[in-house]
């Protein structure tokens, strides 16, 4: 006997109750007015659904704080949770305006991490004085089996917080095709022994996520098809950026430093870097493949027009639209492999496999420093993400950007970042709707003159070298810099908002 | 027939010049009145000696501008390049004063790069702009044979420089015991492949590089022992860091997160990181490995003392007499190993063996970025050297620093560092005389206060308060920061000479 149309095997049927009742399971778990709970949701595709409104609520009627630990941004779930007001606790990583605004006011504690290397982390005590044990791990789920269970359209930390918590719940998602079972490669990584993976498509693990029976505690039918991306149609800056990038790549294979078909790309999250990639489509570009965190729409594009060969991520962050093709459609997907983030974001096989890295910076000083996470170096805006575990282990560490946002009021190359999540070291080109800035192999000066001429937009590159020669007439050094003007764009933003009427 | 006694094998015997001709040969090698060389020195040991003054005083009689790549520190070696003025880069890390002063000049082009990947990068094209081909690689050598040859003390891009390099000119130096053949484990990290190493004293290259030998262009006559490291002893403050950091490591193991003999340690370079580790020595340790790049006096030390089990390194950078020592007695030292650079520094490597890495800082912000290499975020100290490469891969990554330095004028603890090596999500514990402080788990507003009140000289706690208190009031956020006054403390000691003399 089996339930919920196949979906579940016999031995599990009896676990299956509403939404109220998993709930209350969950709430019993909970110590000192605490729950701690690993779930899945990475890319926001493959977080539990059903569960967390009700669980929010219950847990504010009984005034039960709430950890929740993800793979990375679960856009809905943390809906629920913040609109209730219940979050003591979110790591690593999120992209949900409500919970943005707890965590700038200090309602919520939130420590933005590397997404590789998370789930080893709390693995090995890292959260053992602020959260303690994870009681449940709460995973959404296509099929549940003797042995286990098969994700849905992400993996992220699931694999370890199976592991490490007390009880499992499973959501099993009636609206995700059963054939999804055979994309998942579910290996984590043994301290002290090599990975043993090779190439973009190895399969190194089992399909599905292992749970002794007695830890499931609770299972829930569910429905939905998540929103991972919105569909992103490339402007005229982002289509003059992957432009740029392109002849950057041109140019690198003519040189011999780059192979024809490049290395696996790795393509940052977010709408600019999935418009840039999807204006990569007819380029000529043939047998790429891709070592990438998310697989946004126009990755997908580019594996079902023949451009890439290999998709490998741990989230198929799609729009609605293409995620129900994708789970729709079985033909064709042999070599798209679902590994968990620390598979995918580890630095050894990012560096084995000499990824080419590409990610969107928020801003860029004129040394090559890079902010991916704070508005005027305090406001979050989602997390550093893998953006730290690709450009710091890549073969070559790629930021686009455009060079201005808010219609020129904010220039993204500013004398001075705010925050610095990659550093100079790991900034190797940059591209804007401008031009290309080569740094590799330049000091800081030479960065300097490529960075203002080359990226920046032309309203700000006398602004911008008033500050250098400012900087290097006064003070010189390795570095030139005003500590007094560093932040003078920032500071003409907040007070004028406008980057342009900086004082320096 | 050998000659140098014994030291150069016969086929190469008519190699042997002086240091005159070596220079010469050198120099005809120099396109458009340019010289590439790729030295050996690591840790100011194991760089030639006789030939870079003769080379730098002919270069600057010829108008030929030399660029230097080293393995990292080569200070009596670039004394006579800066001094010379014939210096137009040097990458990728330094020690000495003079070229100090010429790199915050712009006289000398210098990019500050993490040494675990810069001979990959090299290899791989990131200088072909700026440099171009290297045209010698440079190296100190004990003894030659028809395959190769045997380093000295450091290993460090040696076996990189050889292979890319047109022409190889050896220095052979017979105040280093021939005795030291067999200490060098040369293996060079192969793309695409895993490192088959698996603990701190394994053995997966051979003992020499590997030379064809139609590439040695020279061989000299070399003598001398290096100045690696200058004898220290832990004072107070040393003494208070290592006992705080004895009792952080006796909690960790107690609560079972760490085994009782730790994981492999690095130690950062440097004479505080020294000290430290020296005054570790009786604590009751026992079994304890180091995987790290340098091994200072102190860890030597302790593996006499029978401490530590295994030393892993690129280069022995020890005080003299204690080099001395070293080389002549051989017993007893068969789990010392020493590595090329882009093995010690591999995050590969480092993650496997989960080392914990201890690293100085020059300074640290009450949210947790580290700065380790420029002062007032402009001048340069010496480079980032492996603490990114250790700090980003390890275990668990540790900062140390006294909490003033000059008599108290300037904190190490303030409120935004002015130039980012090590952003806060690779800190995980700070300590220094006062105590420790664990930032793992904790959101940018607990790590502030963890840090200034365990951390941060008491001196300075009401002005770091005032800091963060204001910047909570009046701008709030994830990581509140008042961009008009992160600098105070800095510009307060360069207007009156006394941090403490900040306005915020």
């Amino acid at each position: 006997m089996t339930c919920l149309n196949s979906r579940i095997t016999d031995i599990h049927c009896s676990k299956l109750v509403d939404p109220e009742t998993a709930a209350n399971r969950i709430l019993q778990l909970a110590q000192n007015n605490r729950i701690n709970i690993g779930t899945s949701g990475f890319g926001s595709v493959g977080y539990p659904k059903m569960i967390p409104p009700v669980l929010a609520q219950l847990a504010s009627e009984n005034n039960v704080k709430v950890r929740i630990l993800t793979g990375a941004s679960a856009y809905a779930m943390d809906a629920h949770y913040a609109s209730h007001n219940v979050l003591e606790r979110r790591y690593p990583y999120q992209n949900n305006p409500l919970l943005r605004k707890q965590i700038d006011n200090g309602i919520v504690h939130f420590m933005d991490y590397h997404l590789g290397e998370w789930p080893y982390m709390v693995e090995h005590g890292w959260l053992d004085k602020t959260v303690g044990k994870l009681q449940v791990a709460h995973v959404e789920a296509s099929l549940v089996m003797e042995e286990g269970f098969v994700p849905t359209g992400s993996v992220g930390a699931v694999p370890a917080w199976v592991q490490q918590a007390d009880y499992v719940v499973i959501e099993v998602n009636t609206d995700v095709s059963p054939s999804i079972h055979g994309i998942h490669d579910i290996y984590r990584p043994v301290p002290g022994e090599p990975i043993p993976l090779k190439r973009v498509e190895d399969r190194i693990g089992e399909p599905i996520v292992r749970v002794p029976q007695e830890k499931i505690l609770a299972i829930v039918e569910s429905k939905g098809i998540d929103h991972g991306g919105t569909p992103v149609e490339p402007g005229k800056v982002e289509k003059q950026i992957a432009e740029n990038l392109l002849e950057f790549f041109q140019e690198e294979i003519s040189r011999g430093r780059l192979p024809r078909n490049l290395y696996p790309l790795e393509s940052g999250v977010g709408t600019v870097n999935d418009a840039v990639f999807k204006a990569l489509a007819g380029a000529g570009l043939k047998g790429l493949r891709a070592w990438t965190e998310v697989v946004q729409d126009s990755l997908l594009d580019l594996y079902y027009q023949g451009v890439m060969t290999a998709l490998s991520c741990t989230s198929l962050m799609l729009s609605p639209k293409n995620l129900e093709n994708f789970y729709a459609e079985t033909r064709g997907r042999e070599n798209i492999v679902l590994r968990p983030q620390d598979v995918t974001n580890n630095w050894e096989l990012i560096r084995r496999l000499r990824v080419i890295a590409v990610n969107t910076a928020v801003e860029i000083d004129i040394y090559g420093n890079v902010n991916s996470t704070h508005i005027l170096g305090r406001r979050i805006i989602n997390g550093i993400g893998g953006s730290g575990d690709y450009s710091r282990a890549a073969h070559m560490s790629i930021f686009i950007t455009p060079s201005t946002r808010k219609n020129g009021k904010i220039s993204s190359i500013v004398p001075m970042v705010t925050h610095v999540d990659t550093p100079d070291h790991d900034v190797d080109i940059v591209v804007t709707e401008h031009g290309v800035c080569d740094l590799r192999g330049l000091s800081p000066r030479e960065k300097a003159k490529v960075i203002i001429e080359r990226c920046a937009d032309p309203d700000y590159r006398d602004l911008l070298w008033k500050y250098y020669r400012l900087a290097l007439e006064n003070k010189g050094g390795h570095i030139p810099h005003l500590l007094d003007r560093g932040y003078s764009f920032h500071i003409a933003l907040e007070e004028h908002g406008d980057m342009r009427k900086a004082s320096i």
